[in-house]
This record gives structure tokens, C-alpha cells and sequence, in this order.
């Protein structure tokens, strides 16, 4: 039997370890340029809208209902809820939240959802201890940047053999966040990186059902577990992530160590988050930008003969289904995609509702949409020509759709996005003041207020 | 860059997770020897009697110092302390502390140490909920199948490439301990499954730091909150362990399903647990038991001129440190063991204390050890001849050592065991009605009694 690790066991990896509770311990506060700082509030923000957006949803009642035989402490704050619970189990329920609707950001490079993870621990832990929105900042800046560069050096390997990466380097990411929060040492702040290193969450089989959101929330307690038990004297391998039997050797058998060496303290891999502006997958989204644009000239579903859309072959087999039944097939129906951006000029989770995907109009629009392949054109982009019904066309070619690196949502985008998200659950009026919270937050000196605008009455 | 999942993915797998839910869930209550009964019994008393050893330990003092930053509820007990913490909480401390002295059971065939995780969740769900030692002992057997058949499974594979095995495969077992008492049914026993699925805890690199024992304490708790969460509607894939990219093939790439189905519910993996007798590697301890039994012929340190050692190489590759300059350098001197066993005819944690270690006598005795290498002597025997002072011999073989699957210990010894583990932190008294109870768990109604014995006064 091929004894896999003997092979690629790498006896001389740089102490990655070391280096990274260096930097999370000593890196100066807000040591980074206004737009990276910009974008750690864009993230924040993003993440929160998500929480919130789905904190009713059954898999919340479920991880809350398991907690309260716990009988917990009121810490810290369950979002979009009247609920609280002990630090641990906020920054595990907000962190599945914050995924359940798979509309949270995405680090490119990677795959890797980085807020749920980070952000989840950091604010339990922050409302617990009241720490300042500075503290929040660089903790989230911070954490992320350990996450995705773990993530960086073992991708693609440790995700294609089966692990959700999110989770697997988000404790990582977490740890690091709540070391730097608490103000560990770099001694402790290893320990803390090195207790994490032993709790990877999540393979990819879940995805589909609630453990998936769960691996973010998992690995936001378990980083912060992890910060709270280095704090106190608990003591692990110093070089917990790069010897031959820790943690990455382990998991993965590609580990480029200069991916968490190079430029660290200076490139920021935050600066590389995206958000989506659409509630499914990333293939549909160049079509319904397309046809959200249609809108946006004026185009009406009624004034519509046929829609001709022209994506790679990819589009078709990931997302082709024709007729969806419900909401979730929706998500996987480019059709579905076109006929939302047209008539609404987005699709938002409620667009992907039971309720919109049956109407008889959205079933009529999407009969209209005529699909063909062409690999001439990129899986990220996407060509729609609507044909009216006075005989004239209208043309739309989208290279990089909304929400890409070359493309990126504004900020006004992602407070539409947030007001989507939220209004439901807390009224318009407490989601405008909400969001400049959001804005403020690395101004603020603690966040009592921003938590309670994202308390219903 | 090779991509192995995707060359060893197996899409024909069992459906393992199904089968073993359908087994935690049904299989009738004591359906098993008499024999396989009363090893549960040997497996609960050993492990609580090294969680009682263990208690103090500062690596218990620094877990309970985090886990007081998150104000628990007062649900179940910390082993041999009077502290109450909620259930999760204390099932991980106990897990710690069981494993603190590597002094706990180990399944043979897979080097798991499957009474940590599992024990550690089962008591501490059952003494929140009242429920019967019947359970309890049920629970102990079908959660420990579990977790060594799932090792069965991957080893050597999974722990060649990294893994403590028994973390990754406790979680597992503790959510199945857990299901069984919360009587689960079978579709939500397999939920709770498929979440500790996600859970895998703890990489070999952490041997020698504290990070180690967490390991079977952090599945214990992965592993009871995913029975709780189960239990309240949380999902998770029915797939999870056997997919191709769920847990099993992402954490190993040899997984012999027939190791889980073959014989299931007729052979109990917990008739193949042992149980140290000595407080160290197992590869010294057929030297220590030859020199206890010198000791048990009368021979006293005194009377010795030379202990001739005759055993195979890995025995002094390992266990080689002549003259140990602690406790902990002891471990790994088969030259303390032997002295130890003719000076006190065991080697339990005392005998490795530093204060032992370095008495003027024992330094003298380890002197007086010459060590030979014999490679036709089986890793597994020690060949020991004590040279008088008088001139005279006296020759000892052990084939296999005390505590071995050939050799076991017997009920005495562990409960001297238990002893010299727990005198110290309950008084005599109380530890020999702890064994009482022990021995009397499978007819008990609750464990307040068990409980209230294993608590200091």
C-alpha cells in the first residue's frame, strides 16, 4: 500500500507556525492601506447581512435548540434574534447563518468562504469582552490573512481530496482572529494556532444539507476555544502546522510554504474578497447580470419574444434545468437566472423562493429563454440578445460579471444586497442606521450599539 | 501534482453510515456475552480511574480555566474535582484527563484509545439526564464499535499519514454512545453521524504537548453535540463517512468497508481493549514485568551485582535514555522501567514522578542494567537475568508482558491500578465503594452514587 505521507513528508518547511503568531501578535494596528481597511468593512458588512438574513432559518433553530440543553450563559448575541448564548455558541450559530444561504463572500483564489469563520468569533468574542471596533478591524484583517494563506499553500490538493476549505483553515483563521483580540504573545498566540491546528472541520460530501453552513460555524468555536484555552496556559506542538504529522502535511499533500511567507505584513488577502450579488452559483451569475441589464434599458418581460443566451458548455451542465419545481432546483437553473434578472434586475435568496420560482410569469419568462453552447465564450462571462416582439433586438454582453475581482459590487450595491437581506427580520428603518454602523465600526469604542441594531424590537 | 482522491475514490462503497446507524439504534440492549458485559465494565472503571489520576493536572486546570470564561451551567462533573461545568465542557475535561498519563486502554489492532471519547460524552449525558448504568454500559459498547471499526477500516493508512486516530474515529463514536442513550431513531442517529463526520480531531505532531489528550476530550464533546444537534433536526449527508469525498476516503486512502459490516452486532471490538499496567510505551513493558517478577522471587536491589537485558533493537531505539534526568525523560528508558520493577514491582505514574526518578538508589539501579540487542527476540518479550552478588543467577522470559490481549490483567490488578491512581485525590475508603460501584454500573438505576464517590469530600 503507497504509504502517502512517507513519500512527500517535508522535513525542512519554514516554522509557519512561528511566523504567522509573529505577525498576528506583533503586526501593527490598522498596519495596512485605507483600501484594505475599506474592504475589511465591506466584508464585516456583507457577513452580517448574511447572518441576519438567515437567522429564522431551521438549521438555526436546530443548532439553538441543541445548545439550550447546554443551558448557556448570556454572552454574547445571536443575530437577527432576540437570543443570547455563551460566546462559543454565538460564534457557532452565526457562523452557520452567515453561510446557510451561500451568499456570503468568497475568497477567489481558494474557495474559501473567510467571514464565517473570522468574523463569527471575532464579534462573540469582542460584545463578551467589550473590545473596540479597531480591535474588530484588525482581528478580521488578520485572521482572514491566515486562513487564505493556509488556504493558498495547500490549494487545490487538500480541497479536491474532499474537504471543504472553508472550515478546515477557517479555524485557523479564527484562532489567529481571537488571539489577536485577546492580546496573547506570540508564544500563546502559536499555542492557540497550534490547539486549531488539531480541529480541521468539514468535507465536502455535506454540501446540500445543514452541516455544511455548520463547518464555518464550527470552526468559528473552535478557533475561539482555541484563543480562550492558549490564554489560559493550555500548550501545543509549536509547529503544529507544518511538521511531517501536523496539520498540513496531513491533509494535503501540496504545501507551497511561500504562499504564508511571501509579503506577509504587506499584501493583504482580503484585498482579494469578493461578494456575490446573486444567491446562487457563481456560473449563473454573467447571465442574470446580463438581463438585469435588459431591465435597465427599459426592456419589460411583456415586450419579450425570445431571449437568446450564448454561455460555455459548463453553464448548461451545471445549471440547465428548464422547468425548476421549487426554490432550491431554481438555483441550478440558468433559465431561472435570466427570467429574475429581467423582471426584477436581481436575484436576491427571495427571488429563489418556492413562492416566485412557481409564479406563471417567471414559468412563461423562462420558456422564452433559448440556450446555446459556445466555447468561444468564457465560463465568466455571458451574451444575451433579446429578441421583442416588434421584431427589434437588444443586445447585452457581459465579460465580467457584478460581484468578480474585475467587476466588484459597490458599496451601494451591498447595502441593496444587505437591505434584502435584513428588512424582513428588522424593519428598513433600523437596517439604515444598521449599515452605518457597519461603516463606523472601526471608529466605534465598543459594538453595543451595532448589536443591538441587529436585535429585532 | 498527483490528485489521489481522484485516483482512489471508491463510488461503490457500502452504505456504511446507514448500516452502523441502523446498529447504534437497534441493536438490543446487552445483546452480547457475558464476557463482552464485563469488559465494558473493565473499560469504564480503568478510564474513570485514570481521569481521577489525572484531575489535577495542569492541563485540566488550564481547559476548566477557559471553559469558566464561558460560565457553564452546572450539569455534570469533572472527574476527582468538585467542579460541576455543562455536559459538553465536562466531557471534554474528563477526555483530557483520561488520557493525560497515556496510562488509559488502547485497542490493539488500531492503537485507538477508544474509552476516552466515548466514556467522557456517554457519562456526562448520562448524568445530566438521569439515565440507568444499563444505558450507559450499552452505550460504552456499541459507541466503542464504532470508533474501531471506522479505525479498523483506515489503519494503518489514516495514522501513517498523520492522524491520532483516536480523536478522528472517537468523534464518531461518542455521537453514536450519545445517539443510543438519547434513543435516537435510525435516520437521526445517521444525522448524528454524518455531523461528527465533519469533525475529525487531532494530528500526531501534538504528541508531548497537552494538545494530545485534548484530543479524545475535544471528540467527546464534537461528539455529543452532534447527538444533540441530531436529536434536534440538524442534517447532515446519510453518506457521510463512506462518500467519496466524505470523511473516511478524504482522511485515508485505505478503507476496508468489510471492517465495519463484516460480523457487525456478533463481534464487540471492545473484547479486544487492554489496559497498561505501567505507566509508559508499551515496548518497556515486558522488561519492567520481568524485573517485578525478580522481585515477586525475592530478590531485592541489594542483592544484584548486574541485570543482564536481552531485547529486540526497537526497544533501545526508543526506550534507550540510560540516565533520565526526569519524570517525563524516564518514559523513555526502558533502564528506569526495569529498576522500577524490581525496586517497586510496578511503574504505575507515581514511579515516574521526578522525585522517584532521581533518588540516589534508583540511579545506582539503572547502572547496574546492561542492555544487549537481540533481534530474535520478539519486540513484544524481554529476556532478563539478575547476576548476585553471591555469584549466583536468576533468569526471567517474559513471552508477552502483563496487560497484553495474551496476558491480561485481572480484575485485581486493575482495581490496584485504580488505586495508586485515585488514593491520593478520594482516600482509600472512598476509591475501594468507587470500585463497588464500578463493578455494579450495568445494574444501577442512575450514577449519582458513582458520581458522588468519584468527587473529593
Amino acid at each position: 500500500m503507497a504509504r502517502n505521507t512517507q513519500v512527500t513528508a517535508d522535513h525542512n518547511a519554514p516554522l509557519v507556525t512561528q511566523i504567522l503568531a509573529q505577525f498576528v501578535a506583533k503586526h501593527p494596528s490598522r498596519g495596512w492601506s485605507d483600501a484594505v481597511d475599506h474592504e475589511a468593512h465591506r466584508t464585516f458588512l456583507n457577513w452580517l447581512g448574511c447572518a441576519v438574513g438567515a437567522s429564522g432559518h431551521e438549521a438555526a433553530d436546530a443548532a439553538l435548540a441543541a445548545i439550550a440543553m447546554l443551558q448557556p450563559a448570556q454572552q454574547a448575541s445571536v443575530l437577527g434574534r432576540k437570543t443570547q448564548v455563551d460566546m462559543a455558541s454565538a460564534a457557532l450559530v452565526n457562523g452557520i447563518t452567515s453561510h446557510t444561504f451561500d451568499f456570503d463572500d468568497t475568497h477567489l483564489k481558494t474557495i474559501i468562504h473567510p467571514a464565517g469563520p473570522v468574523a463569527s468569533a471575532v464579534l462573540a468574542l469582542a460584545q463578551h469582552q467589550k473590545l473596540s471596533g479597531r480591535d474588530i478591524i484588525d482581528a478580521l484583517v488578520i485572521g482572514i490573512d491566515v486562513a487564505c494563506r493556509v488556504g493558498n499553500a495547500m490549494y487545490p490538493d487538500h480541497y479536491d481530496r474532499g474537504w471543504h476549505i472553508t472550515g478546515s483553515t477557517g479555524t485557523l483563521g479564527a484562532a489567529a482572529a481571537c488571539a489577536r483580540l485577546l492580546k496573547l504573545d506570540v508564544q500563546k498566540t502559536a499555542m492557540a494556532l497550534g490547539i486549531a491546528a488539531s480541529q480541521p472541520v468539514g468535507m465536502r460530501e455535506q454540501f446540500g444539507t445543514m452541516t455544511k453552513p455548520f463547518h464555518p460555524g464550527g470552526a468559528a468555536r473552535a478557533g475561539l476555544m482555541s484563543a480562550l484555552m492558549a490564554s489560559q496556559g493550555f500548550t501545543a506542538s509549536p509547529k503544529a502546522l507544518e511538521a511531517p504529522r501536523g496539520m498540513m502535511q496531513t491533509v494535503s499533500l501540496k504545501n507551497d510554504w511561500s504562499e504564508i511567507t511571501g509579503e506577509l505584513g504587506q499584501r493583504f488577502e482580503i484585498s482579494f474578497n469578493s461578494y456575490k450579488p446573486f444567491a446562487c452559483g457563481i456560473v449563473i451569475h454573467p447571465s442574470i447580470d446580463a438581463c438585469a441589464q435588459l431591465k435597465a434599458k427599459g426592456i419589460t418581460p411583456e415586450q419579450v419574444e425570445r431571449l437568446e443566451l450564448r454561455v460555455h458548455s459548463l453553464v448548461l451542465e451545471l445549471t440547465g434545468k428548464k422547468e425548476p419545481a421549487d426554490g432550491l432546483q431554481a438555483k441550478f437553473s440558468v433559465y431561472h437566472g435570466c427570467a429574475s434578472g429581467l423582471t426584477f434586475g436581481r436575484a436576491a435568496e427571495e427571488e429563489f423562493s418556492d413562492h416566485i420560482v412557481t409564479r406563471e410569469d417567471m414559468v412563461a419568462l423562462r420558456r422564452k429563454v433559448v440556450a446555446t453552447v459556445d466555447d468561444s465564450i468564457d465560463e465568466a462571462s455571458a451574451d444575451v440578445t433579446a429578441i421583442l416582439k416588434d421584431g427589434s433586438k437588444v443586445h447585452v454582453f457581459v465579460e465580467h460579471a457584478i460581484g468578480s475581482l474585475q467587476n466588484p459590487m459597490t458599496d451601494a450595491m451591498l447595502e441593496a444586497k444587505f437591505h434584502g437581506l435584513s428588512d424582513n427580520v428588522l424593519g428598513k428603518a433600523q437596517v439604515d442606521e444598521l449599515l452605518k454602523a457597519c461603516w463606523g465600526l472601526g471608529n466605534s469604542a465598543n459594538v453595543d450599539a451595532l448589536i443591538k441594531l441587529a436585535t429585532p424590537v
